[in-house]
This record gives C-alpha cells, sequence and structure tokens, in this order.
C-alpha cells in the first residue's frame, strides 16, 4: 500500500460517536441565558419547552460534560451516512506549492450527507426528539436551503410534518433547494409571506419584498406558537445545535489519531456558527484541559457580515420582528441587512453565545473574506480536489491556503485542519457570475451607521439576576 | 451493534481492485470489430490509435480475462472517492412495505464520485493513459454532461486540454454541469457548432439548432483528428470503457461478501450501456461459470429511446455525421433523435456491442419504464432513502421496486442488487416538472417510421472477412 492510498480516513459505521460533547461546563465563565423578548428576563422552561421540542431545552442548559445519543438516532447517522470522510488535501497541497510532510492539510468532509451538509447532523436528533415527543409539526426558516433541506430530510424520516418559511429572494434564485425540500415532502413558503403577522407587516407594504433571515425567524417562531403539537426547529446558532454537531469534531480526532496526527491549526466558516462549533468543541476541551494547549482556532466570516470581527458583544434580538429570544452575543444588530453574497447561510447578523463567549475569551479568533477571493480559493479546491464547494464552506478554505502559505513563509511544520461543511452543487450560480467577471464585493455601512444598527430598543436585563 | 448499523457496507481505500474484469474472452460469440465507416472494412488499429489513446484501443480488443490497473491510477482511485458505499435499501423496502429478510434491496451508490456519477471510472482511466502517451486534448461530447463533467475533471487532474461539445438543448436549460465543467478548466461548445464541418452543416442552417447526442459526437471525432496530440474521448458504447466500469461490480461482490449474500437480481439503467456493463461484468462471469447460474440480469431504458427492447441487432454508425466508427449493436437507427426526457443520458440510439451480444443470448433481458413513472420512484427513493437520483439512475430505482413488489406477490425469497450510477442534484428541473404536473410521457413513433429509420444507408460489411 502506497502512502496515498491513506488520504481518505475513513471509520466504519459502527464507530459513530456514542456520545454529543456538551463544552458548556468546561467554559471559562457560566453560560448566559435565553431571555423572554417580553420581559426581559431569562425564558422560564414552560416558554422554551413551547418554542423548541422539550429534550432540546434540557440538552441547552446541561451540564454534564457528554450527553448519551438515543441508540435509534445513532443507527440512523450510521445507516445513512456517518461517520464522513477526512482527506488529507494532496492534491490542495500540491496546488499552491506545499512539498513534502511539513506542512498537512486535512478536511472533514461533511458533504456526503443526502442533502449535501452538516446540517442533518442536528436536524435527525431534533425531528427524532419531536417524534418522541409528540410533536406533529416542526416550523424552520431558511436562507439558501442548507439547513431547510437538513430539516425537511429528518422530518421525512420520523413522518413530522415540515414548514419551511425560505428567503423569498433565494426562493426565487435558487429553485434547486427548495425542490429537495418538495421532495422530501416539506411545505415551503417564500418568505414575509401573508401567513403571520411577522411576514404580513413586510408582505402587505411589498408582496415581493426579498426577505431576510431575522423576518423569516420570526415568522417560524410565530407560527410554531399556534398550536400545541407544533414546534421551532432552529439550524443554528443555540447551544445544543452546536451540541449535536460535535459529532464532526470527534470523528475528526478518531481519523487524525489514525494517522499519528494532532492538529495545529483548526478552521470553519463562522454564520450562525453550527458547522464550525461542531469541528472545534471536541478539541476545545482538549486545549482547556491542557492536551492540546497551543492549538489555534480560526472562524472565518465573510467581509459583508462580519458579526464577530466588527459586531458589539451585547444581548440582542435573535430575529428581526424581536418574537425569538434575546440572547448574549456577538452582533451587527438585529436590524442589520447583510448584502446579498452568495454565502447565504453566513448572513446572519449575531452568533452562536459558545463562539461568543470562546472569542471573548482568546481560545479562538475570527478572520474575514470577501466573496471574490473565497469564490476563487473555492475554484482553486475544486481544480485540486474535486469537489464543489458551498461559499459558505469557501470561506474555510481560503483561510486554510492563507495559513499553509504563511506557515511555508516561516519554514513551519503545521497540521491544518478544516471543516469542508458542505457541496456547492446547488450554487451554481455564484461560480457562473464569478466566473463571468459579474460578482463585486461588498463593504459594510461606516462605523457610524453600524454603531447605530447596534444599538437597538432592548428591554433592561439585569445580568445580577441570574 | 444492531444489526442496521450494516446498512452501509464501507470498504478501505486500499481495497479498491488491482484490477479490470474484461469480459471478451468470456462471450458466447467474439466480439464484432469497430468498423472504418469509410470503407466497411475493420478499423485498421492506425485508425483507432488516431482517435483513441492506444492503451485504450489494446484494452478494447483485450482477450485477456482481467487487465491490472495502474498503481499511480489505482492510487487516485482511492484517493479521490472509491471504493464506493453498498447500501441496504432499509427506508425503500419498508416504503414500499416489504417486511422482515425476505426481499432485500442494496444499491451501489457511484453518486459519491466528485461529479456525482459513475462517468470518473473511465475518465481517469483515458485521462491517465492519454497523459502517458503525451497526448495534449482530450475531446468529447456530452449531453446532460455526467460524462462531460466526469471527463473534464479526470483531464484536469492530469493537466489535458479538455473539449466538450455539449448539446446545445442541455447547454441552455441545464447549466449547472456546464459551470462544473469551466470550474475543472474544461471549453464548453454548444452543439451543433460552427467550430466543425459536421456542427455547422446544421449551424448554418439555424444557428440554435437544439442539438443531439450524435450530432456531438461527429464534432468531436473530426475535432479529435486535426490535431495528433489530441484524441476523441467516448463515456460509453465501447467495450473499454465497460472494462474500466467493472470496478463498480467487483467491489459489490466484494461488499456483498462481507454480509454473506448473493444476488438473485442484478439492475441498471442502459443509455450506451456502461453504468450497467460496470455493475454487471463481473457477476456476468460467475453466471456464465455455473457459480450464478441463476442470476437475473435486467437492463432498463426509457420508453421514449428503447434501443434494445425495439431496435435491430445489425450494424450502425455510432453518430449521426457517420464520421465515428461502425458497430454490431442494438439500434433504433443513427438517425433516430430521441424525445427530450429528462435522462439525457439515456437518449442514445444504439448501446454496447458487449451488451448487445448479452442480450442475444438471453444472459440478461430489458425493461421500459416511462418518464413520469420513473420520476415517481425517484421522489419515493428520494422521500425514503435521503438521496435525490438522476432521471438515469430513476429508470433503475423503478424497475428494482417492481422487481421487489413482484417477489413479494409471489412470496418468493430475493436480493436484488442496483446500480445507483448518480444524483439528480443538476437535474431538479426534472422534479420540478414532474411535481407540478408538466411532465408527459413520449410515445415511440410508428413502427413503419422506426423500419425506415433503422434501414438508413451504411457500406457492405462483409462478415465472413473477419
Amino acid at each position: 500500500m502506497t502512502e496515498k492510498l491513506n488520504a481518505r480516513i475513513l471509520l466504519q459505521p459502527e464507530e459513530v460517536p456514542k456520545v454529543w460533547v456538551n463544552i458548556l461546563p468546561d467554559l471559562p465563565v457560566p453560560m448566559t441565558p435565553l431571555i423572554n423578548p417580553l420581559d426581559g428576563k431569562p425564558a422560564p422552561p414552560e416558554l422554551a419547552f413551547a418554542i423548541f421540542p422539550k429534550e432540546c431545552v434540557l440538552q441547552d442548559v446541561s451540564q454534564e460534560p457528554t450527553i448519551a445519543i438515543p441508540k435509534d438516532l445513532r443507527e440512523i447517522y450510521a445507516t445513512s451516512y456517518r461517520p464522513t470522510p477526512l482527506h488529507r488535501a494532496y492534491g490542495l497541497e500540491k496546488e499552491i506549492g506545499l512539498e513534502g510532510d511539513k506542512i498537512k492539510i486535512f478536511y472533514k468532509n461533511e458533504s456526503v450527507s443526502p442533502t449535501g451538509s452538516h446540517k442533518p447532523n442536528t436536524a435527525l436528533a431534533q425531528a427524532y426528539y419531536a417524534k418522541k415527543e409528540g410533536v406533529e409539526e416542526l416550523i424552520t426558516e431558511t436562507g439558501a436551503g442548507q439547513w431547510g433541506s437538513g430539516l425537511a430530510y429528518g422530518c421525512n424520516l420520523f413522518k413530522i410534518r415540515c414548514i419551511v418559511y425560505m428567503v423569498r429572494a433565494s426562493f426565487l434564485q435558487k429553485p434547486g433547494r427548495k425542490i429537495l425540500m418538495k421532495a422530501y415532502n416539506a411545505e415551503v413558503h417564500p418568505s414575509p409571506s401573508n401567513l403571520t403577522e411577522a411576514g404580513n407587516s413586510f408582505y402587505k407594504t411589498n408582496p415581493l419584498h426579498p426577505g431576510s433571515l431575522g423576518i423569516a425567524i420570526s415568522e417560524a417562531v410565530e407560527h410554531s406558537l399556534r398550536s400545541n403539537t407544533a414546534r421551532y426547529s432552529l439550524g443554528s446558532v443555540v447551544n445544543f445545535v452546536l451540541l449535536h454537531q460535535t459529532l464532526i469534531g470527534q470523528e475528526t480526532k478518531m481519523q487524525l489519531a489514525k494517522v499519528n496526527e494532532t492538529p495545529d491549526i483548526l478552521i470553519g466558516c463562522m454564520g450562525g456558527g453550527s458547522n464550525f462549533g461542531g469541528l472545534i468543541l471536541p478539541f476545545v476541551r482538549d486545549k482547556l484541559n491542557g492536551i492540546l494547549p497551543d492549538l489555534e482556532i480560526i472562524g472565518v466570516e465573510p467581509k459583508a457580515c462580519p458579526s464577530v470581527s466588527k459586531g458589539e458583544y451585547r444581548w440582542d434580538y435573535g430575529d428581526s420582528a424581536k418574537k425569538a429570544p434575546i440572547l448574549k452575543m456577538h452582533t451587527l444588530g438585529h436590524t442589520f441587512i447583510p448584502s446579498p453574497i452568495h454565502a447565504g447561510g453566513l448572513r446572519y447578523h449575531g452568533i452562536a453565545p459558545i463562539i461568543s463567549i470562546l472569542c471573548n475569551n482568546k481560545i479562538m479568533y475570527p478572520a474575514m473574506h470577501h466573496q471574490t477571493e473565497i469564490l476563487e480559493a473555492g475554484i482553486t479546491f475544486t481544480k485540486s480536489e474535486g469537489i464543489l464547494p458551498a461559499p459558505e464552506c469557501a470561506h474555510a478554505i481560503k483561510e486554510a491556503i492563507d495559513q499553509a502559505l504563511k506557515a511555508k513563509e516561516n519554514n513551519e511544520k503545521k497540521v491544518i485542519v478544516f471543516n469542508f461543511s458542505g457541496h456547492g452543487f446547488f450554487d451554481i450560480s455564484a461560480y457562473e457570475e464569478y466566473m463571468a467577471g459579474d460578482l463585486t464585493d461588498y463593504e459594510l455601512p461606516t462605523e457610524e451607521i453600524l454603531k447605530a444598527l447596534k444599538s437597538t430598543d432592548m428591554p433592561v436585563i439585569d445580568e445580577t439576576q441570574f
């Protein structure tokens, strides 16, 4: 066997992890609670239970270091697509001029899931618990559709009705994932719609309003609160979603161990923070416990929506219409509407509270790139590794290339690992426009405007009370 | 470990087969030669060498039972995507009402390749040999683009220029794979073009001519004959392509052995016959050698283009402009233009000579379905197994479902294995039209018209001379 036959490091289905890794007990400061948008007080369990499946709410605040994955659910992960492969990026290394084994690039390939991204990791878990608790409908929002198709897939497996509010701009321009959701039996509405109060407030004045993730979240939350047997489902940001995604990092660890490697740098793209959290959290535990003290961790944002790099760490609404819980996080303000970059999954004004705490405590740091830069990196990756990345995922690739070239310049030995969160087969128009030279980069509004956006109306939240 | 953790049967990269299986020495009658379209005589080696990479021509006529896969090439298969998984279709079985283990359905998942189909299996081999022989350009045609993107991927890895003539109807309507080819550095021209004589004869009278596979083949062959360092590349039909695809069947055998199964029925869709041949040929050897005497083998065609079911077994041109070699095969006539069904990969007037011989000798038999039937089966599969099939591949799914239900009715024990040749992420418009109720089925022309099409002008071929 030649060395390169080891370029894809595979685990068997029976090696799917038996637990999720819960980082909450390891954090250097206590996790902040979800806040009720109506009174500014920590959301009582009844309120949270009315929004999310109960078991997910309990996981969201658990202080157990690991949480067991139910046997049936683990079986579904294993029968459908997990474990996913870890690849040594020999092709990419060669393409960017690395030689020998001094700098090694690995990527965890989450694009092999049925819907093409990491999203089913939590969709399956949420649908599983919802089914167990007698929930009949899960309602959610989606931008480009990675999350919506992931949830539609999960709900369909468990025979739960799935209703998706899809940002109208994407609904019209990127029909692929909409059709995929329908193939999984989901009901898909363009947002803003006239089906909810939150939607109607925009729809009435403009039935062709392009929409935003913030508005779509408001619609989904409002819809889910109408019925006792419906719940809201979220694909990122909250603790329990990042928890479910830790399958990624745990498998990556096992796979690196098989080739006797430990990472020097971990990289992922960040929208709400779920694929990034999923990769890094099992390693964050090792870093905090002194096992990997020098591990560098980098989360990559679009320059058009740099919630961590340019946002404030403060309380903010999770949605536009102020119906979703208030979270403490890095935010550009819930009224911030990101420019229409192709990486729809990264167009969110805030970020997961877990990621915010890790950043504040210098356990990780953010990086930013423009969309033309990341699409160029995406093409480089396609040419050298064969797989067309989603624009979201191309942010991680761009940073991995930059870090590798920096290490080469400094003559350093490095093992760089990034998360290949999804393929770009449904985002082909992004590459089409890029190759035609039709894409521009978006600059952020001036600091003054940004500051104004961040200081939006908010109930008084007394942190001494919890 | 529960039983279902075995639902995906995986092999390690080092288990990629070391040989291709060559069925020619096993055939009950000798393989017919390629005929020179200019004089009706067997194409002399010089002519074949001017068209295809030399090693491929030698493989095309080899009588060795196996042909070794070069070590470097095997390494590339293993580093990129092979072996592919074999799945037990627990979800599909449940969806169609099968219970217990009496009837088992398995599918070989070729959709995990970088371009989403089985096509890279031969694209990598052809590009490998071309590179070794100093070929600088590979020219080909493509319909929906599965083959074109496969070859573009292969050429890019070996730094060979790739030029693709893409049927104009697909070039305009299905931009996805066109962009993917460009991302792999390929040059893509809508066909008919004004770049070749063959193309220009159609282009001049109608610059918006929708084109056909037959015309595109003529353009690609003509283009490749212009230069000493260019060769033509074909994605199906000829012996050496089916040879390269036998990776599929060999792996399937190993995977079934791991779960102690032998197949009762093998199923694949047939256009030119490459994914079907790739699955069945290693098993055909076992059937002919008495190891699997009762194995049933079914090739599935569209009712709109049933080359085997309704074609004549005779000599015919491989292309429309009579530039490609003449083959003995089941054919609807090289002037037959199939109706515009979504399964572009199955819209070919002929079929591989190997498949024709197997059919004539009752070693396998064909089945046919309409496009609304196969898309319905595709949706059933998507809902139950999660993966959206290409319309081509959905033909195999429809037949597998029918066979399983027939076995259930007859209270028979059956192991059914089909080839999942590719995903349908780039064919989403087919499902969109199907779900909207906008698709119709196409009937074949009357027998009289068909007969006339089959009896096209042809040089006299004296079979006693070879």
